[in-house]
């Protein structure tokens, strides 16, 4: 460890709509010192998510933004490696959605909220699983749907970037809850492991031409609960194609991230709710960090039982921090996107 | 008797964007004849009212639109004139939302819903309250803050359209529930008289310069509760001004008259829902019929305590019908419109 360095991406500047690769810069600095109660954490896995986008704008979002030159703000899980915590010990596995974009990480166990640290027991599931399935984009998907989305059985539940992180639990909790079940995602790949997951129908927004008249003939009740991921062109055919009732939950907008900085034009949906008497709600997991048990226990059990199946799309190496979230955008990601360090 | 005939206001044509009085033709048809189980009301008010512009329409919306030559649809208040129905006679008052723009009407009590008949009680309040605060806009009002925009103390409520039938009531109904209460409409005396009935703020939105400089101003801690009767510029400025939690009911989009047919092109606030984690709702009266006999115990005991108060703004004669509904959307009206049968 001696002659060891940290490796960490930094930003360099904020983007304007879509972020590429020079958005980061790859820095070297010394191996942190934990300090009393704290416990330095080797990174095993990093988080790439998209609410990330958010993080590097320079007016930041519901969060502060990261500052130039900052560490990139990311969740991760690893070992501890040293500690000045009296009750962590060397070896134990630490996750944290306050990791940053780097190789080793001092934390202050105890905090609350989403930037506290969750002591990970390995034997329940691969520590990685922290950062999808059994983490933050696990309760995303289990409250998301559950308290927003509000499924009835018999309702008709159609995700957006359906095979994604999020998208996957949430099409296979809506399942469980006595709902059918609709993907849409970008490639017939992705729709055909959904299938295998459960869901009734797919729909390749890249291929199925109209989109409107696709949602109709999979859906010709009406939509009751859309989970939307994505924005776009997506959010604005699905909308037309509401039930009376429907409730509409605003997840995330990766489809919008080139107008990030810019007013999103297009559509509105007014009188579309008036008739449906729908609801569009916002939603952000980190007002529900109080419901964090409750999800995890709730999807541990249905794993357990086989009733829960996940997907996740590993690449290897920190050097590769800004091309995993990159696929984001291009949705060539398929699962949840993680990084595994090397060496 | 014999030599009445009904006057009637049938629909000409389907508009295209905003209504004008071409709209309709005036005819004279013999008196209709109540068969058995029936009544026969002599109108004395009837009502006009935003969601009429729906029914107008060659599609309709949530109910079926009126058809060319069909009598156009609205509610009204009169006096039986004529009674085949055992619990009904000669000098009670009727009111229905299945009226139509005409002097006499022939209805069936017994049916339940918006379209059955309620008896009237004169002693209560005048009998066109039965159209207005004691009527469906009332129960709108009172339905959708309670129900849809779930005020709690300490809340800033912001109503558009604020002088209007459902506005006025809105307004008052949030302060009774403790919250602070803004008020955009589109006269200094309107905005006067908001405040006389207890509104805090009013923004007048055609004078006001910038909007989203008024509604900062206006709400420094953002809004809470929007209650959204316009649609439009307003509506837009104000999802900017939403606080964390915020609730959005849509209950009419009469700015948006002229865009009907078309769509609603403009910018959309997706991030800012997130950001914010509101909830927009559309909302519609009629699913909540159910609750229309406590809303309207409501209204009365608080118009009796004198914490309620109204205003109606009434035109004379049967002929004026298009003018006043088209007054609704220049904005002419002052209070809930009205017309009043004379002879």
């Amino acid at each position: 460890m001696s002659n060891a360095v940290n490796r960490r991406w930094l930003l360099a500047k904020h983007p304007e709509g879509l972020p590429d690769s020079s958005c980061w810069t790859l820095d070297a600095a010394p191996l942190p010192e934990p300090g009393p109660g704290q416990i330095l954490v080797k990174a095993r896995y990093l988080s790439v998510d998209p609410y990330m986008r958010g993080r590097m704008s320079r007016r930041g979002n519901y969060a502060k933004g990261v500052a130039i030159g900052e560490v990139m703000r990311g969740g991760g899980v690893g070992e501890v490696v040293a500690s000045r915590h009296p009750s962590w010990k060397i070896g134990d596995i630490a996750e944290t959605m306050g990791f940053g974009w780097q190789e080793w990480s001092v934390m202050t166990p105890g905090q609350p909220g989403p930037d506290g640290v969750n002591r990970i027991d390995p034997s329940l599931a691969p520590i990685e699983s922290a950062l999808s399935w059994l983490g933050m984009p696990g309760i995303t998907a289990y409250v998301g749907l559950i308290e927003v989305g509000r499924p009835k059985p018999g309702d008709t539940v159609i995700v957006s970037a359906a095979s994604g992180a999020v998208g996957q639990l949430v099409g296979q909790i809506a399942k469980l809850a006595g709902c059918r079940i609709v993907a849409i995602a970008g490639s017939d790949e992705k729709l055909a492991w959904c299938r295998s997951l459960g869901f009734d129908e797919g729909i390749n927004h890249r291929t199925a031409g109209s989109l409107p008249a696709a949602l109709k003939a999979a859906c010709p009740g009406g939509v009751n609960v859309f989970f939307d991921n994505t924005g776009g062109p997506i959010h604005d055919a699905v909308m037309r194609t509401l039930a009376v009732g429907a409730r509409v939950v605003i997840c995330g907008r990766i489809a919008l991230a080139s107008r990030y900085e810019a007013p999103d034009v297009g559509e509105r949906f007014l009188g579309h709710l008036i008739v449906s008497r729908a609801t569009i709600a916002g939603f952000l997991v980190f007002d529900w960090w109080h419901r964090r048990e409750e999800a995890l226990a709730r999807l541990a059990a249905w794993q357990r039982a086989g009733r829960l199946r996940y997907r996740e799309d590993v690449l290897d190496g920190i050097e590769r921090m800004p091309e995993a979230f990159l696929r984001l955008f291009s949705g060539e990601n398929f699962g949840k996107q993680l990084v595994r360090m090397v060496g």
